[in-house]
C-alpha cells in the first residue's frame, strides 16, 4: 500500500507515467498518485495520460482531496491542498 | 444545476471563494467548481479555503476527474484534463 504511492514533483509528466507503468507491470495491481499544491494539476494529467494512452484496463478506484499541514524550512506551519488518485487494474 | 457551476480561470482564488459564498447565501444548497488544465490546483485550493475557513457545514458530495476534448482557436483538437468538485451544505 505505502509502496504503491507515487509522489508528483517537478519532473516532466511522462517520467511519472513511466514510473506508474513500471510499477503496474511488476506484479502490482494498484497505484496511488499523490500531489500537493501546484502539482495537483500535473497529477490529474498523469492519471489521464496513463489510463487513456497506455493502460486501458486501469480505472480510478478512489479519489480524494483535502488539506495537510506542512512545516516550511523555518518551522512555520502552513496549510497545503492535496489530491490522492487511487487507480486499479480491472 | 447548470446554474450552480463556478468555472475557475485566472482570477485570484479569493474572488472564486467570494462567488461561492454569495451563491450559497442566496438560497442555493450546492455548488460545483469546474476547472481545466493548470487551474485544477486552484480549484482544489478554492474548495478547501471555502470549506475550512468560511463555511464549516459545506461538504464534498461528488468529486470527478477526466479528460475533455477542446478546440483551440485554429480549430485543432486537444485533450485537456478537468476536475469537478460538487459541494453541498449539510
Amino acid at each position: 500500500m505505502e509502496n504503491d504511492i507515487i509522489f508528483v514533483g517537478k519532473k516532466p509528466i511522462m517520467s511519472y507515467v513511466m514510473a506508474i507503468l513500471t510499477h503496474l507491470n511488476s506484479g502490482n495491481n494498484q497505484v496511488i498518485i499523490k500531489a500537493r499544491g501546484s502539482t495537483i494539476s500535473a497529477a490529474v494529467d498523469i492519471s489521464q495520460v496513463t489510463m487513456h494512452k497506455f493502460m486501458k484496463d486501469l480505472k480510478i478506484s478512489n479519489l480524494e482531496i483535502g488539506t495537510e499541514e506542512l512545516s516550511d524550512k523555518d518551522g512555520k506551519k502552513r496549510n497545503v491542498s492535496f489530491i490522492s488518485i487511487e487507480m486499479k487494474r480491472q
